[in-house]
């Protein structure tokens, strides 16, 4: 049994959804001596969440921000938060709409992530900024 | 404390929301040793989620379904990702919406789930197939 | 290695988001003596809801809340699950999106949230009631 836990800095990304998978597991060379764990990725920030999502079209994540831009709008006649941006208030709901931790079961050594599985970051900010991620570990 | 997990595979499922917590129980009896810990359940794809809500109406289940019809249309004039069928690019959404695992507390034994949590799989294709779970408990 | 798991009461709230960092962490004395963990929080319920967000401006969590309901009305022509008032239904949709818990990591003897990171009750009925949590935590 054991644990380890990390702090990640991601370099500031654009708007939209990212593929993360290979930025999260270079970090976790760790994981090879684990036959069976859970490793749970937390992202700090408010304004950008995490998800588990297709990981070959990048046409997903264009499609899924372009939704999430509809579904969500900015300069919403009922929003009172907006001195940080149009951009602002949709960040925070979308945040929460999407999450801000995943959490991915470990097995023989890796993340066991189903073959169209990766990690997305999804930055909601038009100028978001590094962003800083926990990744805790834990297994046997 | 121990470890344990199991990768269970359900059967396919009609587009639509199902109620499988006996499915996931009935794999559980290794919990019965456990006084605390936690049960992470984790679907392997990115079409279909899971989600913890109403264990009693069939029609909070239908309601559901149709709200996430609703939100996230087929056909929507600004997806790319249609090669997949018209369904492929709002399962895509959904999955991400809803997300794609859940984590439950184990107390006494036994997942402790309100009297009136279920779990659900969120099938979100017309013709899913067979659906592949990683259970992984963990607890003392 | 250990584990500790307590179950906690929230004194009733009004419908909408609440901030509740405070009546979380006043239960974690143990968590002091923990280098490294996770701290999972749920709630036994399915017309309420855990988020991670915005913890310094209340506009965010009115807005939050008031985004909630434009994007799942009440009402809804399709609705079937009506029996127990119009904030139902729409209380259960929101409890999927939002979902029931969260999972903070923990550093050196404290939840590690971002600055500007807060736990949200989600209070989707109009009279909710009392709200039943349970915090597990695992760490070393």
């Amino acid at each position: 049994m054991s644990w380890f836990q990390k702090e990640i800095i991601l370099s500031p990304k654009s708007r939209g959804i990212h593929l993360i998978t290979n930025e999260i597991t270079k970090e976790l060379a760790e994981l090879s001596a684990m036959s069976v764990g859970i490793a749970h990725i937390f992202i700090c920030h408010t304004s950008a969440s995490l998800s588990i999502n297709e990981n070959a079209s990048p046409d997903v994540r264009r499609d899924l921000e372009d939704y999430l831009n509809q579904s969500v709008p900015e300069n919403a006649p009922y929003y009172r938060h907006t001195l940080e941006g149009a951009d602002d208030m949709p960040a925070h709901i979308k945040a929460s709409l999407l999450g801000n931790s995943v959490t991915v079961p470990i097995t023989r050594g890796k993340l066991n992530l189903g073959t169209w599985q990766g990690i997305y970051l999804c930055e909601h900010r038009d100028v978001g900024g590094s962003r800083r991620l926990i990744i805790t570990v834990t297994g046997n």
